[in-house]
């Protein structure tokens, strides 16, 4: 068989990119989970497949292998393609047998990986019991697609925080919004449905209260196909009206009000009796609400990925902080001169210490341009 | 002889562009008199070729047709292709003899043009005259590159003001320099590059008092082939330091400075003496300079095309009276929450009031974006 760079074959990297595709059709279900696509190969033919499809369900490689003795081809002595390490413990919060017992089990002669799984439980283990079972063993082929696939998953288990992607839309000059402050939509359908295909990737979209009230946004995936995500305002004070949409949307246990512990309670109660959620924090004083603490509080209820929509306040509050991981704005060909910047300050006097985003792209969407780049420099 | 649309032949625009390529040797050094390439063909074979060298030089036509007979090539019965209408008058201020009468002295059977010359005292009257002669007349092959060669020329006779260029180098974030306001190369040398190829093609550089103290620019061509513009500060109470390096460039009469004809008498005479220029300005309140006296008295020094290269006021007082025609926004991926911002307030209070640029392209240099657009909505 033909072999490639890596040591992977030609037919290698097709089975991993079809157990991508697989893996992708979990998006949305699958949080905290992370997506898994797996294939069951033999001479050249693929004889079972599976995915992940939903949290608390069978696992990937569970059903690849299901698939194939279903079908009736025995997948003794035959190459297991998976997109993540095969995980190898049992816990009280786990729905799912280990898989390495059932590979093991199986007969599989070779086991091929994007991936190790960060999750603490795994780790590396699962591809050891493999090895020490007299499995055939590779790791690392497609390792890229695997990092970007399971963005949330990876960075919650090596910083312990959400995955943060702050996307922003703004004129050429920085503005997100005019002085006058009525009409907010600065890009066009073409952008916006770009900015739908990315909520339905991320576990959570994010706003800050201002932009609430301003905007009075559903934050839905309307344009683009996948499933809503929740939907978080950031409010210390609890002074999101009532009358809100994101208060009033079918599945409204969604939406999340993260505030201050010291906010109304009487409002508080209300927003819960109107069936959304409130997560009150401690702490934070002058400033608004402790981020760390309110992403943590994410965090705890399986959010590992989070899209910040703005505004101004939550953009440089994000920024200065360090709390991001991908950029997105897009410019839109327009000037406005005055109006309310996307950023303001960030403690950073001088050019050699402005924010660099690294690993950039530039794309042209119609008339405006999506710049994106990603922290590098960001703690693990 | 195959025809291609438009009625002209390959052989046609291939003569064209050939023209083009010959005006264009006269870059820098014809202003306020126009770019212009000539060639003499004759069954399917250049003949003669010409371009306007230099301001009171002989023009491309004559040049051409001489060329054609010097090399003993009988220009009569040939075809005549030039990048602008031939001229047709005399006067005082004319250093050369009409073409038009040459063209017809020589027998020259056809004549091809890019553009009618908008000057007053040609505007079509050229191409009458030769087909009165009864030469046959074709205009408008890659017109469109002759007004993009010769867009101060253009502009000046059709509005009365040089072609306004408006270059900024900004972070993503819409800043021009950081909040301290000492490193301000916000772009990096490939951008810089094409900033000293644009100042080669234009006849004059202008920024404001603020940036001349701040950045204490030369403003000379150094990093592309060409010669230097006049560099022109907008100073209108004279307050530029005597110290300025434009004040003690090798050629230091290119450097103009615009201010009110109240500013200090004795400034203005230290200034004339160093051999500098200072054009004084009647009027002008608490705003500063009236903007279009001062393009106007540029105009009267022979400036044709002006590119605007800071700073915060200067842009915004250019963009805010629709005093622009071209705009390159130079974007460093860069943020920097605080700092000055590129354009201030533009009296625009709505999204649907945005200066929206037109035809736009954008063009990715290095981790650079270089947006550019057109004001379409210029008044004629």
């Amino acid at each position: 068989m033909k072999k490639s760079d890596g040591g992977f074959s030609d037919f290698d990297r097709a089975c991993m990119r079809r157990a991508f595709a697989l893996a992708r059709r979990g998006q949305g279900k699958t949080s905290p989970n992370p997506l898994v696509g797996a294939v069951v190969a033999r001479r050249g033919r693929i004889i079972g497949e599976g995915w992940h499809e939903r949290y608390g369900g069978p696992h990937a490689e569970a059903r690849a292998i299901a698939a194939a003795s279903c079908a009736g081809r025995n997948p003794a002595g035959a190459d297991l393609y998976c997109t993540l390490e095969p995980c190898c413990f049992v816990s009280p919060e786990k729905h799912q047998p280990p898989c390495t017992g059932l590979i093991i089990q199986n007969g599989i002669r070779r086991v091929v990986v994007a991936n190790t799984d960060p999750h603490p439980g795994v780790n590396g283990r699962g591809l050891s019991l493999l090895r020490e079972a007299g499995i055939e063993v590779e790791n690392g082929l497609l390792a890229g697609w695997g990092e970007d696939l399971n963005r949330g998953f990876f960075t919650w288990h090596r910083i312990g925080r959400p995955y943060i992607h702050i996307k922003i839309a703004q004129t050429l000059d920085g503005k997100i919004a005019a002085p006058g402050g009525k009409d907010r939509q600065i890009t066009d359908g073409a952008a916006r449905k770009i900015v739908h295909r990315l909520r339905a990737r991320y576990d959570a979209v994010l706003i800050g209260r201002g932009t609430a009230a301003a905007d009075d946004p559903e934050l839905t995936v309307r344009l683009a196909a996948g499933r809503d995500p929740f939907r978080v305002v950031l409010d210390s004070r609890l002074r999101l009206p009532l009358s809100a949409k994101l208060l009033a949307l079918p599945e409204r246990e969604k939406t999340l009000i993260v505030c201050c512990a010291s906010a109304d309670p009487e409002k508080m109660r209300k927003i819960l009796q109107g069936g959304s959620q409130v997560i009150a924090l401690e702490g934070g004083g002058q400033g608004g609400l402790p981020l760390r603490a309110a992403l943590a509080a994410l965090g705890g209820r399986g959010i590992r990925s989070v899209l910040v929509e703005g505004g101004e306040k939550i953009f440089s509050s994000f920024l200065r902080e360090g709390l991001w991981d991908r950029l997105s704005v897009f410019l839109a060909p327009l000037i406005l001169g005055g109006g309310k910047p996307a950023i303001s300050r960030l403690g950073r006097d001088s050019l050699s210490q402005a924010l660099r985003p690294q690993n950039i792209t530039i794309k042209r969407i119609g008339n405006q341009i999506l710049f994106e780049g990603e922290n590098v420099y960001r703690n693990y």
